[in-house]
């Protein structure tokens, strides 16, 4: 069984640690936290009182790091101590530029590197649900592949490297704009006199269905439950999807690509966070509107 | 059996009325189009040659008309020689505020309305697979119901009058919004290097998923068949989501509702019919952002 190095184990890291864990994989594990490990110790998790400490002996490390900055310094202090072959995979959400550097970076000490962020949140980490969106060689890949299965339930190898970031930006760039229709819609139905939840009942099995309505309705009362059930307790918070949507943001600047809709949307969190509400979850986006 | 008055055999209400008679109902149609009417006379219909041949002895006149001023021609035209307590069922998409006029125009005759636009197209249509989102009474609603299940698979009483022309104007403005998402989605994509295929498959599995990405994939080769592979020949024209949002828009005006995303997909759309493209389907749009 491969040895796993962890770094970072905070919200995410933490609860993918404990999967980990449970499958008899032999852990260690850092943070610049303390606590954090500490906490999880109980649970078998090797103590690393170092980056240093991580790197020793493993076959596999695994980050899951608030930003690609973080991620490159962390990387920066273990490289050159890392066996030839060892596989790190990165988990955190990262600029799609960034993790193609960090590859090459690792290419060059002949170290694999997969760019593996995550769907599903802190609710997938912790019930093993998660989706890893992979960009990186195939043999990397397969090598990865059982441990994806412990700590989510599917995974994709999406292209070649930087392709698993690309595509969770693509996809959260979609989800942030069809939030914000969702929230038109009810909010133009309910200044036209319509029930919320006549109107939720069409558009969850019409033309207008998508996730946001129908998994995730913004509406207090309607659908399944959801953070608007919870005053917008994230959930997935305004912060985060701002973070996907600036990495959104610098890919649609970086391939000179038109997005008017995910550009506004970008804007629209902004403001929010700078409205001191991105501890709340993102779907009360529909809440401003209003 | 009720005896019904058709006005309106164009793509839509000929392939209703096509099921009216195959469920045996007696059905007197008319058409401003005398060819549109003569092509039904060998399924039964009988044909009217004036909207007065439609209202006579007719329990139930359906209409399907391209907009509102047309529907209210043809109703001021019959109104006073209809019987109280004639059910009139408009299957067009009007204006919201249009459909409740009418409403009040029948009240004061003794006579029952239902605004009841419908989603489908016309597939739907001929596959008798239409959904129904209705405004008006109940037992105006009842009266109908046998007819929607000839016509269609489902039907919704949303509300009160007006509120079948509001619900589809809410799902409408946000199937646009998503469908605009999608586009800028595979752009980014496409322009990051990924496999459109590959993005699909974590599109239509995430977050991101929607109608617009699942069932109507505006990509030729990805996705379930759609009009993206047959080079955009519709399905549902540009022209008439144009003709929706334009409705939306009004709506969004009317009551004051904040709706940037929506008013900006009319514009757009707006911008495509403008650019003698409003005959391509409207899954098209998310080519104009190329």
């Amino acid at each position: 069984m491969k040895k796993i190095g962890f770094i970072g184990l905070g919200n995410m890291g933490s609860k993918m640690v404990t999967h980990l864990l449970k499958s008899n994989y032999e852990v260690v594990g850092y943070d610049i936290n303390q606590e954090y490990i500490d906490q999880l110790s109980p649970n078998g998790l090797k103590k690393a009182n170092n980056l240093n400490d991580v790197s020793k002996g493993t076959d596999i490390i695994i980050t899951m790091l608030p930003n690609g900055d973080i991620v490159e310094e962390a990387l920066d202090n273990i490289i050159d101590r890392l066996k030839p072959g060892t596989l790190i995979t990165d988990c955190s959400t990262i600029d799609v530029n960034k993790a193609k550097e960090l590859h090459k970076k690792c290419k060059v000490k002949n170290l694999f590197f997969l760019d593996a962020p995550v769907s599903g949140g802190v609710g997938g980490a912790e019930n093993g649900t998660l989706t890893f969106m992979v960009g990186g060689d195939e043999n990397a890949y397969k090598m990865m592949l059982p441990l994806f299965g412990v700590m989510g339930q599917k995974s994709l190898l999406c292209g070649t490297y930087g392709s698993g970031q690309a595509t969770k930006a693509c996809n959260n760039m979609l989800l942030a704009t069809t939030m914000i229709g969702v929230g038109e819609a009810f909010n133009l139905g309910t200044n036209l006199g319509l029930d919320p939840k006549k109107l939720f009942e069409i558009l969850s099995t019409s033309t207008g269905s998508c996730w946001a309505v129908n998994n995730y309705c913004p509406i207090a009362g309607v659908g399944p439950k959801s953070p608007a059930d919870k005053s917008f307790e994230p959930g997935f918070s305004a912060s985060l999807m701002y973070k996907d949507l600036s990495i959104a943001l610098k890919a649609i600047n970086d391939t000179n690509t038109l997005a008017p809709f995910g550009i506004k949307a970008q804007e629209n969190f902004r403001q929010m966070v700078n409205d001191k509400k991105g501890d709340l979850d993102f779907s009360a986006i529909t809440k401003f509107n209003e």
